[in-house]
């Protein structure tokens, strides 16, 4: 048998231990082994829970259990899921985590410190067995490109827009309908899935980023004009997660994006999540399930603990030989280049366009579709670009908005085709 | 090193060995050690192949080659392929195969005898991961439901028939691009769909079937009419093979059908492959990518290799320990329950309607829709109809064939939703 404790036993960990009863004679079929849980660690263990498992309040009690096999980091946060975390892997435990910001930040250090089977598949796209796609699956592969919806709250956002509705009454519905949380930052900001985009690159390049060095813009400012333009020019806007190999680059970026609806990405609408790997020997697959909630969650953390009990031993991140890597390195913020959209409120002036084209001119920025719509007293002009360098567009932008007659922020979204 | 050695080399034989060439570094680094192909058997070593390695014609120089760790099963065909691959077996080797019809005859003998890694990721939709993802990515789940678009030379003809193409005309031409044999009935009848099916369904139920004992219908009879009434009414038309798990009985079947345009599989398009899962703990998971070709099998194959280097050692159905499934078995085909949809071609006379809605009613069969269009000369009927037995429906089609004023043979269209 194996025994099992769980660290933090909330949504995700009820449903762990009330799935592993549930389906007990096929899991053991599969595992080749009975899996119990047999402690629980909670802050509070008078508080009302739908199982029947001894519960403690200190982690020791399940990191330092002899009878323990495995231990489930369910707590979530950082320093303390780390502390917790560390004090398992250095008393022999095999660790199953579904926690995405612990491995954001920490991912190499515990790589460094396991002897023990460590493994994540609930960290990134909730259900969706896609670790296990990209580190076993197409392990034949140079990964080429990743582009993931791996948040389900912008996502389940940017489809209702769709249907003209705000930006800020779609995001309350999330919020009473448990999508979004009452401060809904880490999600509509993007830096949710920043987390899960590194934990990806990790396994695709072996790279060792963190949240604060990549580019993270959220969903907040696209409103009906963006859509609009989107469905006019045969686009959808989704937040994507993007990892990019270019020469010895890597580029990672999270930001709503504009991508053509022909494309399998682009049609996966609503609170579902779907990640997008190019392979150079492979080619483009697709792995898209649902990102969140209690059992799906569940699903993928009891499929780690079936792989740990068939005693399947795999590189935590994929490489069992540190790879090559020394000229591989982060691409710098300002050197990413992309095509760009760019939605400009403007007084209906003369020579509003050509002082706006003679900027972006300057700025070695060449317009590719250009779309003027008259509004109730002013104009919006739609611009989008050719590839051209982020440093070079911000300082387009910057000086665009400077000028007398622009009267709203400037909005832009980048474009990925 | 971990030395392979390739029986038939083909063009997918001819891709691994030049990929594990191209991509050594990096799989050295993601398997621990290097992989080496050689030696190849192949019945001809004097024809020209574009790869350096040593050429034999007898198997056994591979399958007792004591140097030899993996043989790699690439020759396609049932029976000397199991003899070639039982005697890699009995010799202590790993295998990999690509090899669905060995494996839709012989799955079951081969898990018995197989004391060694047997892997078999390429022999259902190319390189799309789906043996990993199913076997152990959603290993915590009861399976309810898999629907695969897992033949790409039926997926092409079908998505080129909506612009309004004729079957036989984009039949030539996917023969001409090389998506169809000069001979195609195995793929456009749907039996390449059904060995791979099979396989799915064992890894799912550890359900033992053969190809004779499962429905298989193929594309041959869709034409324009079946594809304008999908449109009309919210549907695509796919090839799906459908694997259910219905109380204790296992419902197996290979056939076109209309699927509802929402539905994430309906989007799937041209000569890629999807395979939907639906899990009781997970909610529904989709793998979408290349499901053919000589580049996307060696992706699947190569990574096998790459899992058996790591020393992971899998279950080859899943199951550790055989699942007590006395009480689990096939469903006579008659006995599947479905929607139909039916397209009659009558003369314009007093009454069909009349005797056709009889013999549908007198066999407990509902109709949900119906359509009648005026065509040269005659008239087209389309039904659609409720839940209703095959038994059912194949005795209401045989009475209703058989009235006078009938006049082509009856099409009918399975529906799931």
């Amino acid at each position: 048998m194996v025994k099992v404790g769980i660290v933090g036993v909330g949504t995700v960990g009820v449903s762990v231990v009330k799935n592993l009863e549930k389906n007990r004679e096929i899991i053991k079929s599969r595992a080749g082994k009975e899996i119990k849980v047999i402690k629980g660690v909670v802050r509070d263990p008078s508080k009302k829970r739908d199982v029947n498992i001894e519960l403690v309040t200190d982690y020791k009690e399940v990191t330092r259990d002899p009878q323990i096999d495995i231990v489930v980091e369910l707590m979530g946060g950082v320093d303390k899921a780390y502390e917790v975390v560390k004090d398992a892997l250095n008393h022999g435990k095999a660790v199953v985590t579904a926690n995405k910001a612990l491995l954001a930040y920490h991912r190499f250090e515990l790589q460094k410190i396991a002897n023990t089977p460590f493994e994540y598949e609930a960290s990134v796209a909730g259900g969706i067995p896609v670790i296990k796609a990209l580190r076993d699956g197409l392990s034949a592969n140079h990964i080429e490109e990743i582009k993931g919806i791996i948040n389900g709250t912008c996502n389940y956002i940017l489809t209702e827009m769709k249907k003209g509705r705000d930006y800020e009454e779609v995001l309350k519905e999330a919020q009473e309908k448990g999508y979004a949380e009452a401060d809904p930052t880490f999600d509509v900001g993007g830096f949710d899935a920043a987390h899960k985009l590194l934990i990806l690159a990790s396994i695709a390049y072996n790279i060792d980023a963190k949240p604060e060095e990549i580019l993270i813009e959220g969903i907040e400012n696209i409103n009906l004009t963006d859509i609009e333009f989107a469905k006019e020019f045969g686009y959808e806007i989704k937040l994507l997660g993007i990892a990019k190999k270019i020469g010895n680059e890597i580029e990672l970026r999270v930001h709503p994006t504009l991508i053509k609806k022909e494309e399998m990405i682009a049609k996966v609408d609503g609170v579902m999540n779907a990640v997008s790997v190019i392979g150079d020997v492979v080619g483009e697959t697709m792995y898209y399930g649902p990102g969140a909630g209690g059992d799906a969650t569940a699903s993928a953390v009891i499929s780690d603990i079936i792989e740990i009990a068939r005693g399947c031993i795999k590189p935590m991140l994929g490489f069992k030989i540190p790879l090559e890597l020394d000229n591989v390195t982060l691409k710098p913020i300002d050197e990413i280049e992309s095509k760009y959209y760019l939605r400009v409120a403007v007084n209906d002036e003369v020579g509003v366009l050509e002082k706006i084209a003679h900027i972006l001119a300057k700025n070695n920025i060449s317009i590719e579709s250009f779309l003027q719509k008259p509004r109730n007293g002013y104009v919006k002009l739609l611009f989008s670009t050719h590839k051209c360098k982020e440093k070079e567009i911000k300082k387009a932008i910057k000086e665009i908005q400077e000028l007398s007659f622009v009267l709203k922020p400037i909005n832009y979204i980048r474009i990925e085709e």
